[in-house]
């Protein structure tokens, strides 16, 4: 009886670990270029995304404000600065999220800046046509961050919002960078390239990296090989937007550019 | 104590559905761009395929032949014309399949071509942005199709291999035709738009589909709004092959050309 009791206990213990998320698995709601086209209601609620992953970025229904997912806590940078703890029911129209796992630590030069760091982690992670979740603790002389403030329909196009976008200049701040580089042919689905969002330690203070300069600091990356999209099904935007057109001119736009 | 072993049962059925394929799930090993620059090394074999799914395409190591998988059995149809059943160890270096499901049965009308077959799905099928598996049991007037030959190293470009393809001619034959419309935006990663596959009824003869005239049959669709690349790290080549160049003009050759 007791042998069977454990052998309950293990196969319980299995189909949890088949419910929560996977290791090595890059997770994303909806694609970036529908956000681009002003697909901005939520698809998946906080609760579900928590079940896909403990770390990640994104953004909420509405486009209010930026996600940070660290440690299992989701936040939202909204676009008065603050930052706020978002209920389970609040969903989201786009998010790249995995179960974080160090696969390899890079020592972080004082001074680095944005452009350092992406070389930096270039060298360490040469294979260009994998996805690699970044995370980038310490101490930092400055940061630029912005936000973008929640949309009332018609929705406009990101472009348009980002146009009048808060910035965030913070100094002296301790806190963690968490983002994703994601391989060239992801274009139209995800970001290409860098894609970074940060969150001050003391949590009230964040958003979507723009530059910064790092004092002291270690990054640790996670080299991901599976990437799992789940598409919109209940969105009808989604299912009526042209998913045809180039938009890699006003992703640029949209994600480095101050205003 | 039978209540016990009962829900040991039930437990074993659930961690049993975790291992095998889920419902509405695309699964696709590698991309399609890694193999018009000629990643032809198989990266997952037969055998971890078939835990996937049980319909789709793909190809074989070395670019043997065309891969069709039809309720759960893994054929192979060669440059020779025949077709074969691959061991379970058999590798290979691009697939995409799902667990089939019918969402939408359509009724075909006789003298119908791939054109008209397209337009008929898009008609059924009017979401551009998600993924389709598209299953048409019927028979065909005439099927066209082609298969490649295997390669050797160094691998040649695809565009090359299929400038001297076999081509396969078919009169009043009844069979099955195997296949996927994908979203405009996986452009780089897999086929945008029709890509299809056919096997006879009697399993000696299928291809790569140039065209077809139907006389009779149902067209069955599963829509399918979860995606899941599975992306090689074993494969060196893969690695260091550029894939952030636009391959569109390539494919277009490769996908639907006659020689």
């Amino acid at each position: 009886m007791k042998r069977l009791l454990c052998l309950v206990f293990v196969i319980c213990l299995l189909v949890s670990g088949c419910v929560t998320a996977s290791r090595d698995v890059v997770f994303q709601t909806s694609t970036i270029d529908a956000l681009l086209a002003g697909v901005y209601d939520g698809d998946m609620s906080c609760h579900n995304l928590l079940k896909r992953g403990d770390f990640g970025i994104g953004t909420f229904n509405c486009l209010d404000g930026e996600m940070v997912l660290l440690d299992g806590n989701i936040y939202q940078i909204k676009a008065d600065g603050k930052v706020y703890q978002p209920a389970p029911s609040v969903k989201t129209p786009f998010a790249t999220i995995c179960k974080f796992s160090t696969d390899r630590a890079i020592p972080v030069k004082t001074g680095s800046d944005y452009e350092t760091i992406e070389n930096l982690i270039n060298e360490y992670a040469p294979n260009q046509n994998l996805f690699y979740a970044i995370k980038i603790t310490g101490q930092f002389r400055s940061m630029k961050t912005r936000s973008v403030p929640g949309q009332q329909k018609p929705y406009p196009p990101l472009k348009e919002v980002t146009r009048n976008q808060p910035e965030f200049y913070m100094k002296d701040i301790s806190g963690t960078i968490v983002g994703f580089r994601c391989p060239p042919y992801v274009k139209g689905i995800n970001v290409p390239g860098y894609h970074l969002h940060f969150i001050s330690n003391d949590r009230t203070q964040g958003g979507h990296v723009l530059n910064f300069e790092i004092v002291d600091g270690k990054c640790e990356i996670d080299v991901l090989n599976q990437y799992f999209l789940m598409l919109p099904v209940n969105t009808k935007e989604f299912a009526k937007t042209d998913l045809s057109r180039d938009r890699s001119e006003e992703l640029k736009d949209v994600e480095r550019s101050s205003k």
